[in-house]
């Protein structure tokens, strides 16, 4: 009976829910593909970035296939038994990561010359346009996870059963191979994509803007093409598979710690199925609130854009509270109801668009902090950099204190399961909230590509107010991002606790509190060197456009054409080559730590790379915001305007803030799930090792 | 017999000890004013200097007295019994921090015109004299920790007995007020100090050098008597206070864990008197080591100190060894013996100095990281801060390193226990360490008054000389004081699990994971609200300057006499008003942590707070001296040299820098030491409330 309720459970919600988002997707994209693609030049030049977004993926996987296969060598060797199919399982999280990733950027880059073209029509077809990519990116992130992750989970059943002993002990750490699949191509994406984006951006403005004295966005710049594929590499690709890892992680750590709950087992089992329905429930809204997106005459893009997202989060609410009634109806677990469980839910929810909102509060335009920076511009740069760090370090008081008290909370409510849920429900309206996100780059583009192509001003205009309203959403996207990282992370390592066999930890014993200092220095090793390979990926940047400049004079007078694959592929072959110390240093740390130092110390490292990975990515990222709102204030005439002495202490302030709000600040986020989600892994190979 | 042995132990070693130090530091100070204070002009000028000091010492502890009333009020009111002597505890503990301080600044502003002075006659005379006034500052630290810590041993166990109970939850108690009232003086020595000197050198630069166009250290700049006054009162009181805090920390510390060895009565006795011992045989040694210091022809002055400083520790080393013998002898404790114990003070020396030569290997001239700064000057001011931020990060992960396995082998060698000892280790030569220290600061100001009463150029060389050496053990120093706060801050708060009673604390509680992700945010509130604190006594500090130049114009023609003392004020006073707020939260955060979350969330708290603290503190404070000694390079010649875009870069970098290795990192030692403290001295109350 039970048995026969989850594989149909697994079937309906996560398959069928998969599938679905999947078509959905699917019908986005033939749309988006029936729109005009606009004129010639728009084509040839929309052409370069979507070949050079390409040429940055096939060689990304390139590289990653390689080092996929020989983490999937590993873990079919080093494991014994059944828990061998953690490589296949690894392999499919890593194969679907990777397709989300290349059909988001597929789509957005041929979405960006359409709703170039679009705006020509007016704003509500540009922003059409726009959101549509962004939804297929959406769509295809949460539907790939529903889909890998039941499918995992029915084939594991149908193998070895489902009492809940296998299913902890055996189809849960299968599927936290998927989880680790994720999180590879998430490092890549992430921490390579955003080195890649600033190296572009670096060398494209340096030689272009400042050396050669030719306009942002201006086609003879050979670096142009590459600045304009990082925007998708970073924002996109990069975002994308963040919070796919998120997702998978938050998903994977709520199954696990459903076990533990102290109830009878046809309860566990019921709360085992609850992030797979609570996951369809939230894609089904997010499917539904994409319609509530529909731009018309006097109302704003980023009203049409919050009707989405705030319907789609209300009827989450609501079919949750339906999902806990039908799945728990009155009965009680552990001392906690249907309400303890849907409290738990809104808590993740409320608390994911509160970061968010606070991040638009301490780096939106207008703001108190930015209004703080643009001042201090006035007396140079040093006094912007900083105010801009004073701020930043401010920022990260207040979304520490929602995290901790969603944790507080939620575990009150329902125990540890409580705080996994609470993480899943900050992600419920994924679906949406990744299209809003993704939205972003594409406007941002489109605004590149009209003034690349040629289009006329007003063009330019309606793109630029679609990006305005890109800006607030990616920072809120940027704290939303933060904060599930933070719990998924949390419950991954809850999850490793109880996946290895450990008991209490005492954090008076040294090894942890070692454990819990090494940790803490881990996100300053893992951000110097980030942005330190962003100077080494830019000096070769600079010296290829300065080469083209100096062999093709041809260029600048327009009667030469630029090589721009030649650029997009310098920025992606070293960016590839700069990410590999970290990732190996945020991989294998986990491991030594694991089987050298024991469980108990690997808890600390965990629990010190989180704590001080959070905060740490907070900081970076609200500081770089907060800049870049301050230079756009001043380029929109405070302060002085463009071209004062203020203005170039806010460009200072701005190309500082790039690494760091780009790179090194949601790298963070990668490195604090992925150690984690590398232990839970090596959980039952430690939890034999030690015996 | 035992209480026999251990009063005639704190008589001879502490009360003894503290004695031969204050007597030492007496004979020193009579030389020092028998020394030539030189020209009349220079009379004048050092005078400006001693008074505002003495004037920004007279409204510090004006506003300090009535905090410590308060506080000690606290201490009487909400104890009961024996504990109530913690607010005597607390008031001397203040009163003798503060007397060290005032001593310190006293003799290092008579030292330095006699520095100069005797500069006139060479290098060796007048590294003498600076070295002598630093040496009366290290001697008078350690000489008033060990009287007052041992008068108050000896009082506790001549009124309450000596049996380890009565020691344990009696006495050390009362001696962790000792240790509160140092924390507080430490805090606002260091912080309001640090706030201060930055203000007055913002402003003494902006509108002097910038404004006015006059050279540093000018006499027509009002505010550059408060600019050296600066130099004082955060590199000679605040560092002073910094150390005297750790090694009342330290030595509180391990006399509460010496108390929990597991070993027969007789021993942990033997044991708890150990670190008095140890600190009196450090204390001979550096007295020792004094010496040694003797500059003669061809022998450089970093030869002359580091003799000093290395023979001291080799003294201490071999005097450890015999101190343990007599103590310990062929008996063992836990599984460890005499060999162990000298083990753990040597790897907390080694420790030290290991720390404090990587600080240098990151921040000194001509190494790895300054020279990439210096290079990425190159390319403006953005790519300099990007460089300094990622070689501030990168230098974080070595001490790190370091102290993680002092703490793992003195841990292993004699537990806990062990611990504490590596600590105090690391302090054992705090006599001429803190010497060699408040050597820098006077070298500097006796250059600064050598160009301001127009001392012939020969002069400003030799002070440039020892100046250049006093960058150096600068660096040293506070790689010191960070490894030292850090050491100090994890046996405080290891005591205080021991003192409130509680048992393992299970990293799993979810009130203890908060407790670390609130401590890991608080070290960037506090810096923040330093670094913001420093803009705002600056822009008074500007406007004063201003007013000054511009009422009287006489000033810049040398006809009218700035008022150097309403610089000195305006500093002042903002200073103490800014540091307030940060303040409270340091000191309040415990206590509500404690009697609302509860012991455990509280440890979580002290332990994040540590972690995060000490990584952005080694952070903040490399990253800053980097940057300082790459605009030095820039000005001996290297990349440009003076004038060139790349020395506007580097002092971009510079600026930025102050704030960060002046005020906000050093500003964390105190911030992870005092809650530690804090939670101490509330340990007693906590446990009574909680049961």
């Amino acid at each position: 009976m039970i048995h026969y309720m989850i594989t149909t459970t697994f079937l309906i919600a996560g398959v069928g829910g998969g599938v679905a988002a999947l078509v959905f997707a699917l019908f986005k994209t033939r749309w988006i593909y029936r729109q005009s693609p606009g004129s010639e030049d728009l084509q040839r030049i929309s052409g370069y970035v979507s070949e050079g977004a390409m040429a940055f993926l096939s060689r990304e996987y390139r590289v990653l296939i390689p080092f996929v296969i020989i983490v999937a060598a590993f873990l079919a060797v080093a494991n014994t038994g059944s828990l061998r199919l953690q490589s296949i399982a690894f392999l499919l999280g890593a194969l679907t990561s990777g397709l989300a990733g290349f059909i988001g950027m597929r789509v957005a880059t041929a979405s960006n010359s359409r709703t170039t073209h679009a705006a020509t029509n007016g704003l509500n077809p540009a922003l059409k346009v726009a959101f549509s990519g962004g939804t297929v990116m959406g769509m295809s992130v949460v539907g790939l996870v529903l889909l890998g992750a039941s499918s995992i989970l029915i084939a594991g059943s149908w193998l070895y059963g489902d009492d809940p002993d296998t299913i902890q002990y055996t189809i849960l750490p299968i599927l936290s191979g998927f989880s680790l699949g994720a999180s590879s191509i998430a490092l890549f994406s992430r921490v390579g994509g955003g080195i890649f984006t600033k190296a572009a951006d670096v060398g494209a403005d340096l030689v272009g803007k400042v050396e050669a004295g030719i306009p942002e966005d201006d086609p003879r710049n050979p670096a142009t093409i590459a600045d304009n594929v990082g925007d998708n590499v970073g924002d996109v690709a990069g975002m994308g598979a963040d919070l796919f890892e998120s997702f998978v992680g938050s998903l994977v750590g709520s199954m696990i710690l459903a076990l533990t709950v102290d109830a009878p087992v046809d309860m566990r089992l019921r709360l085992f199925a609850f992030p797979i329905i609570l996951s369809a429930v939230g894609l089904l809204s997010s499917m539904i609130g994409v319609f509530f997106v529909r731009a018309r005459e006097g109302i704003s893009p980023q009203k049409a854009l919050n009707a989405g997202t705030f319907g789609a989060s209300l009827l989450a609410a609501l079919l949750t509270i339906l999902t806990a009634y039908l799945l728990v109806g009155g009965q009680s677990f552990a001392g906690a109801g249907m309400w303890h469980l849907v409290g738990s839910v809104l808590i993740g929810l409320v608390a994911g668009v509160s970061i968010g909102l606070l991040t638009e509060m301490f780096t939106g335009t207008d703001t108190y902090p930015v209004n703080q920076i643009v001042e201090s511009c006035q007396t140079g740069a040093a006094t912007t950099i900083i105010t801009g760090v004073g701020m930043g370090m401010l920022s990260t008081v207040f979304p520490i204190l929602i995290i901790g008290a969603t944790i507080l909370i939620s575990f009150m409510l329902t125990g540890l399961f409580g705080i996994a849920i609470a993480a899943l429900g900050m992600l419920i309206t994924l679906g949406i909230q990744l299209a809003v996100d993704a939205y972003g780059p594409i406007a941002d583009n489109a605004g590149g590509l009209a003034v690349m192509a040629g289009y006329p001003a007003g063009v330019r205009d309606i793109t630029d107010e679609l990006d305005s309203v890109g800006n607030t959403t990616a920072a809120i996207g940027k704290g939303f991002a933060i904060g599930s990282a933070a719990l998924t992370a949390i419950i991954l390592f809850t999850s490793f606790r109880e996946q290895a066999g450990a008991g209490d930890i005492n954090l008076m014993d040294v090894r942890v509190l070692v454990g819990i200092l090494l940790g803490a220095v881990i996100p300053y090793l893992f951000s110097a060197l980030a942005m330190n390979a962003i100077g080494k990926a830019a000096f070769l940047m600079i010296e290829e456009v300065r080469r083209q400049f100096k062999q093709k004079p041809g260029i600048l007078t327009d009667t030469e054409k630029p090589d721009y694959g030649r650029c997009v592929d310098i920025s992606t072959a070293s960016a590839l080559k700069q990410m590999l110390i970290p990732g190996i240093i945020a991989a294998l740390t986990p491991v030594l730590v694991g089987f050298l130092g024991g469980i108990d110390m690997l808890v600390g490292v965990l629990v010190g790379v989180t704590a001080s990975g959070v905060v740490l990515a907070i900081f970076m990222a609200n500081s770089g915001g907060a800049w870049d709102n301050a230079k756009k204030m001043i380029e929109g005439g405070a302060g002085g305007g463009r071209g004062s002495e203020a203005h170039k202490a806010s460009v200072v302030g701005d190309t500082v803030g790039d690494p760091f709000k780009d790179t090194a600040g949601p790298a963070l986020n990668i490195l604090i799930k992925l150690m984690a989600v590398v232990s839970l892994v090596i959980a039952p190979m430690l939890m034999a090792y030690w015996g």
